[in-house]
C-alpha cells in the first residue's frame, strides 16, 4: 500500500527536445502500446485487451523528448476525487502522509510530490487534477475542454473530460503544458476577480493560508475584485454538473457494466447507480444551469480576465474516513470544482499554503483558450 | 474457479451418535472458533476476528458424531441466488456444469452434489438453500423459521434467516434433520395443495418435468387439491418479501458498509443500496401482505396439508448472463420463492426431474413447526 505505480517501465522519448530530460509517469487510463490501459478496477483490466497504440498526449510527450517511466494509480474508472483505491491501495501524499493525496489521478500525483519523475499526465473530469495537485502540493492543470488531445485516453464524461498534468515547478510545468497544448506561455492575465463565494464556502483556516499567495497573484495580475463565482450558488452549479457528468459516465461505462457485472468499492458501484438512475427530466434544467454557468465564466474571464478561488474548499481528508464523511467531503469538492466540468474552461492549480501542515492549492480559471496565459502564470509563480 | 471450499480442514465428530462416520462442510456464514468467517467478500474477512465459538448447528452435528470437513463458498454476504462469487468464483454444478449452482449456499450444495461430503449446512433468507438444491438436485430445507438455532450464523434480514441443510439421499437428509430440529420424523402429510400459481409461473417445460415427481408425492400423501398459493399474486408477495428482506439487510450490513466501504460485486452493491433506500413507507403494507400471506398459509397447510410447487420456476441459468438477465432469473426466482422467508414456514426441496438436462426440484411447503412431518417426506421419497 501507498505505491503509486501499477506499472514500472520505461520507454525512452526522443533525444532531443524540449522535454530532453524529463522523465514523465501517465495515470493508467491512457493508453500505452501493448499494455493493458487497467483504469484502476481488476475486472475493467480482465475484460480489455492490450493498447494498439499510445495515447496522443503521451505521443507528444515522448517526441518531445520526455522519458515515460510507468503507470500510476488511479481511482476506479476515474469516478473518485479522493484518490482511495480498494484495489490498489492510497498512493502516500508526502506532503501529509496519513491524508488521502486526492483522486482520481493520485498515483500520478504522489508520483511527481515523491519526485519519482518530474511530471506526470493526469485526467480531470470533475476535479481529478485539481484535487490531488491541492492536496500534494503541486502545479496542476486541467485545460480548456478539447485543448489536450483526449485520443487514447479511457473516457469518463466526453462533454466534461479533459487531459492535464502535474509538475512540482513552474518551469518545468510549463514547459510539458507548451508540449500539450501546442502554445508557447502567452501574456500574463491582466484582470483578476476574487471568488467571494468559493472563499466564503472554503472550510475553517483555508482563506487565511491562501491570503499569501492570493496577495502574490495579485502583484503578477492586478488588484483583485471581489465577486460571485456562481450567483446561483456553488451547490447549484454541483447538482447540475453532476446529474450531467453522472449520466454521461453511466452512458461510457453502463454497458460494460451490464455485460461484465464487474467488481467495485461500494462508493464506486453508488456512484454509478447514480448516474444510471439520473433522468432526462434531470439532465434538461442541469443543461441550462450549465449554459447559465458559460455566460458567467466567459463574462468574468473576458480581456485577460481569470478568476481565483481555492483549488479545494479544505485541505486533504484523513484516509479510511467512514461513508458519510468521505460523501461530505467528495460533495464538498464537487461544490468548489464543478465549474470546471460545467464551463469547459482551463483551471491552473498553484501550489500555495498549508492548513493544518496539509497542502492547499490556489485555483485560478482563465478564459476558454487562454491555456498559455495560465502557463505564462505558472512560470512567473516561482519567481513572484 | 468451481472450487466449491474455501478453507478444507477437519474437525472429527464425536466418537459415537446418529450420525458417525458421516462427514459435513457449513457454508461460511456459521462460525467455525479460531477461523475467521469471510461471508463470501474479502474485506468482510478482513474485517472480523476469528470465531471464538462454532455455530450451534455445527456444534450439534459434531456432537451427533459427523465430522466437519470445511467450510464453502456462499455469494456475497448471503445476498444473492444464482452462486456467482465476483471475488471466490462459481462453484461447479456437477449436474449441469455449463450453469450455475444456484446461491447463496453454493458450495455447500455443489460439494455434496459432487460427493466432497454427506451433508452441509447452508443459510436460507430468500430462497439460499433452495435454489442450490434445485439447481443441482439435491435434497435440502429452509425449516420452520426458528427451528434451527442460528446462534453463530451471520444473520442476514433475521425475520426470515434460517438455516437449513443438504444432502443427496433422503435418509441421509432426515438423520442430519433429525439432529438440526431436534426431533424425529414424524407422520407423513395427509393433504396435499398443488400451486396452480406457482405452476403455471414455471417456465416452459418445468410443470411437465415435474409431473412425474408430483404422482408420486400425491401417492405418499394423498391426491392434490388444486388452488392457488397466493391469491393477490406471486409477484405481491415477492415485493413484500423484497422490501422487508433487503431493509433488514441494510440494518444488519449498513452499519459495517458506511464504515468500511468494501469492495462489492455490482449487483451485490446495488442490492444493498435498494436496501438502504427503502422507506417505512414500502415497509408498512408490505407487513400487512406478509400478515396475510401468513394467514394463507396457515389455512393451506393445517390439519397435516402441504403444499406443492415447483423449488424453482426455471432450471439453473447459464453462467455469466449479461446483467439484465440475471436480474430477470432472480426476479422469477424471489417470486417463486418468497413464501419462505414471508410466512416463516418450512419448505422441502426434493430432488425431482430435469429441463433440458438441468435439474429442478419439488418444493414441499409445511406447516410452522411440522419440520418432522416433511423429514418423514425425505425418507419415504426414497423408496416411493
Amino acid at each position: 500500500m501507498g505505491e503509486c505505480f501499477v506499472d514500472r517501465f520505461e520507454i525512452a522519448g526522443a533525444a532531443e527536445g524540449p522535454l530532453a530530460g524529463l522523465s514523465f509517469a501517465a495515470k493508467d487510463l491512457f493508453d500505452v502500446a501493448g499494455r493493458v490501459t487497467g483504469a484502476g478496477n481488476p475486472d475493467w483490466a480482465a475484460t480489455h485487451a492490450p493498447a494498439q497504440a499510445h495515447a496522443e498526449a503521451i505521443v507528444r510527450l515522448l517526441a518531445n523528448g520526455a522519458t515515460l517511466v510507468g503507470k500510476t494509480v488511479t481511482d476506479e474508472i476515474s469516478l473518485g476525487l479522493l484518490g482511495e483505491n480498494a484495489f490498489d491501495g492510497t498512493p502516500l501524499n508526502p506532503r501529509a502522509p496519513e491524508r488521502v493525496p486526492g483522486g482520481s489521478s493520485s498515483g500520478s500525483a504522489s508520483a511527481v510530490a515523491q519526485g519519482l519523475c518530474d511530471a506526470a499526465l493526469g485526467t480531470d473530469t470533475g476535479g481529478s487534477v485539481r484535487v490531488p495537485a491541492s492536496f500534494c502540493g503541486l502545479f496542476g492543470m486541467r485545460p480548456t475542454h478539447g485543448r489536450v488531445p483526449t485520443a487514447g485516453m479511457l473516457p469518463q464524461a466526453p462533454s466534461s473530460d479533459t487531459a492535464g498534468w502535474f509538475a512540482r515547478d513552474g518551469g518545468t510545468f510549463a514547459k510539458v503544458g507548451e508540449v500539450l497544448i501546442g502554445e508557447a506561455p502567452g501574456a500574463l492575465p491582466s484582470r483578476l476577480t476574487v471568488g467571494t463565494d468559493c472563499f466564503g464556502f472554503a472550510g475553517p483556516g483555508v482563506a487565511e493560508a491562501l491570503a499569501p499567495a492570493l496577495a502574490r497573484l495579485e502583484a503578477l495580475v492586478g488588484e483583485g475584485r471581489e465577486d460571485l463565482l456562481a450567483p446561483p450558488g456553488l451547490a447549484a452549479w454541483a447538482q447540475a454538473q453532476r446529474a450531467l457528468q453522472l449520466a454521461e459516465a453511466w452512458a461510457t461505462f453502463g454497458p460494460w457494466v451490464e455485460a461484465e457485472v464487474p467488481r467495485f468499492s461500494y462508493l464506486v458501484a453508488r456512484t454509478l447507480m447514480a448516474g444510471s438512475a439520473t433522468t432526462e427530466a434531470q439532465q434538461g434544467p442541469a443543461r441550462l444551469v450549465r449554459d447559465d454557468a458559460r455566460g458567467r465564466l466567459a463574462h468574468l474571464t473576458k480581456g485577460g480576465g481569470v478568476v481565483a478561488l481555492p483549488a479545494t474548499p479544505d485541505p486533504a481528508p484523513l484516509k479510511n474516513l467512514p461513508l458519510a464523511q468521505m460523501d461530505r467531503a467528495r460533495e464538498r469538492i464537487n461544490a468548489n470544482c464543478a465549474v470546471g466540468g460545467l464551463t469547459g474552461h482551463p483551471v491552473l492549480v498553484l501550489p500555495a499554503g498549508d492548513v493544518e501542515g496539509a497542502p492547499v492549492g490556489l485555483a485560478v480559471i482563465g478564459a476558454r483558450g487562454a491555456d498559455a496565459s495560465l502557463l505564462a502564470l505558472a512560470q512567473a509563480w516561482e519567481h513572484a
